[in-house]
């Protein structure tokens, strides 16, 4: 029986801040990136998502930032390798130390926004995220963009990793993202997202946005919860592909 | 053979400002409280700090704090038992991390500044803490002040504890330190304050203020090293035990 | 003519967190009380509420609080004179400061959370507020809660000073406020509550909960704006005091 | 008779951590760049620096910088032209605050670190802080690097400029800083230094690095107190100048 991951940013509230539905996308999704403190995330609200996580069977992955919170860690920031492997470390732990006080633990790491976008293809601060990894976990797997080169760079270092793609964006006919700025680039229906998805985990394949069908290569697929339309986008997935009998499950459970 | 425990506050720097020697004193102590964040301590210092007491052999414990950076953690404040469970563990998680990433363990938590003045005496916070640690791992000593409640409370709930003395402390006598608004509360005599020590390692007895005799019943002795001449006292003391024939050892070694 | 200032807290954003409907209540209240950035609000979010507040007529409040912002201002902390003050010029001069850019100025200080609670009473930290209003801009107007001595200590030191009551919160029959953790002491009926704030506006009094009649001495009433049921109460308010002849208009156009 | 301004980063202390030596510095320089709180520099802190500029005659600017403490404002970050102007507006303003409460006014704008090296030559961050000191106050000066495109930027959209040389630093034949990552590109020789800035101020005229000799128009020279070799290198730079008759005075004094 086929399966696929969903995956979806979680714990991203900060103190008396409330942001995103997660109860609502614990009960959809089978990866939590939950948010480790860097741009967002205050203790007692992972905590608080990592409990449910666990009651929910949901894998938990940290979701580490550049420390940025009033940027929401979306900010490209030049930091030396040395900060980001300490950074990372320090997040991930953090993360394992309330995973485990809630007995359970994190099995992935995605980076995230600005880090997420500029290791994909930096191979400085790539490498730097990918050591931090190592040094605290090799068990770890690394969550990075279907196709870009970081995902090489993991497995030359010895990382697992699994390559996700994003329901509700456009690829170009290369295979990439098509950027926020352009016109297309977010989809809204929540239908043809839906089938869209399904012919992915089905065949591999997406339509680019020019009508060509390209090969995306992606074991987990990114939805978000941020809005009611989104919630709904991530439901309509999965209940497509349960009616399709593709099974929603973590990869770290394969 | 006796031994004791002498300990210090390290990796106390942020960023760009540098704190204390911390390479003098791993010379000299056997337990480095180490800052995790909260009042001190970046990650990339952290890790130093973490790496530099694995090379000298000195067990590792978490200076866990009030989220309190600008005041260093030196300032009460009335946090939920919810917020500092999850803040306790989040910073012990943090420092697992990166002990873990330089090959060693953290072995006990020594809360700081406030939060250790404030869990001596009040069980609500206290309890927090308690609660903290048995969540992430039992297997952590608590560190606290020697004579306070909040010993027999964490022996109550299972945690092994170690009770410190101040090495250039003035205590009153009841055996509590004396505040360091009132004249005489701090020590500053290198020589007096090693043969303090001495007879607080030999007999388990200190002089009070008063020039009575108390009973002082600790595993460990807290040093500073801010300072050159903290640094010298901290020498002072260590010199005069060896030349007694004790042994500075941290309690987690006995 | 009678009129009464209404106040609410607003610009508590912060970055990618919204918080709060602050257009809907700059259309509603004659004063905001904006925050500054240290329990919530970041530079561009805060701006952005001085010119909706610029544009809607509404007079500005530095909204001052301790620097916690993951405890939104809420938790006690032990802050020295010298903090205080510090902290309490930088956070006004930053709101002055963006005041200026949107062509308006600040008129009064309002402290927040825990600060507000605490300087009701408490001599010193109170004064360290009035010390920094009168070191940064003595024409500054200081808003306290009505009947405490916060309020005469202002007098004494030159402040000009406005009292305010709150809608939506029970009073005992000597004043003060109901404790949030006793039953009753948030009132949630609207028609209720403007009803009341229309006998205080226009009496000076109101019911205490043991259904006394008690003495209110307030300029200014604060309403919230963090529901769509706390917009609705505001609203009610306004409403209630137009109807009857009473105008909405800041105690600083008086 | 001839005069220049000597200007230096202070105020850079922070909560318990020391920075630079603000007292000696004081008696050399004529324009402090004050930190305001983003990379360095907390409200009691600053506060105190700006008492000290006061008592010594000193100018005050505003060392405006990213939102960055733990790299000391040291890293390029991508920030919107909206961030970057509300940013600088506060940082500006809670400056202005504390100044006023001393007593003085801010005369001029230096920004910090990557923000100055970025401004120096992008014009849409460049023009995001002169729009924001345009907003605030039209009549800060800003500071910038002798021949850099920022000044002309700033020129032309009605702000006083003033250009900076660095004391310490080795310039390329087209007057651009030689890169700290050179050989030679910092300057430690202390009566080579003060020789070659007495050169500047009377000939408008340096030694480059190939032994050519450039143009840098210069008001002010940038010196650094951040260790004692750096204090004894500015306090000779002074002693020069007043031995050959050049003033040292602020920009804003002529």
């Amino acid at each position: 029986m086929t399966s696929i991951d969903l995956n979806s940013d979680l714990g991203e509230s900060y103190g008396a801040w409330a942001m995103g539905d997660d109860a609502a996308m614990l009960a959809i999704v089978s990866s939590a990136n939950v948010a480790c403190g860097f741009h967002a995330g205050d203790p007692v609200g992972i905590l608080k998502t990592v409990r449910a996580a666990a009651e929910n069977g949901v894998s938990i992955g940290a979701h580490v930032s550049y420390p940025d919170r009033v940027g929401f860690g979306r900010r490209d920031m030049d930091v030396t390798s040395d900060e980001l492997i300490a950074d990372v470390i320090y997040q991930i732990g953090a993360l394992k130390g309330l995973a485990a006080s809630a007995g359970v633990t994190v099995g992935y790491v995605k980076p995230h926004g600005a880090l997420y976008n500029r290791i994909a293809h930096d191979p400085k601060q790539g490498q730097a995220v990918i050591d931090a990894i190592m040094a605290i976990d090799p068990s770890l797997v690394l969550m990075g963009l279907a196709g870009a080169p970081i995902l090489d760079l993991a497995r030359k270092s010895g990382l697992a990793v699994v390559a996700e793609a994003f329901a509700d964006r456009a690829y170009t006919p290369d295979g990439q993202l098509v950027s926020r700025r352009e016109p297309g680039s977010v989809l809204h229906d929540t239908q043809a997202i839906a089938r869209r998805m399904l012919q992915l985990a089905k065949t591999g394949t997406l339509e680019a946005i020019d009508g060509s069908t390209i090969k995306v290569d992606a074991q987990s697929i990114c939805v978000h919860g941020d809005s009611p339309g989104a919630v709904a986008i991530a439901q309509e997935i999965r209940r497509t592909f349960e009616a399709d009998g593709i099974m929603v499950s973590s990869f770290l459970k394969a």
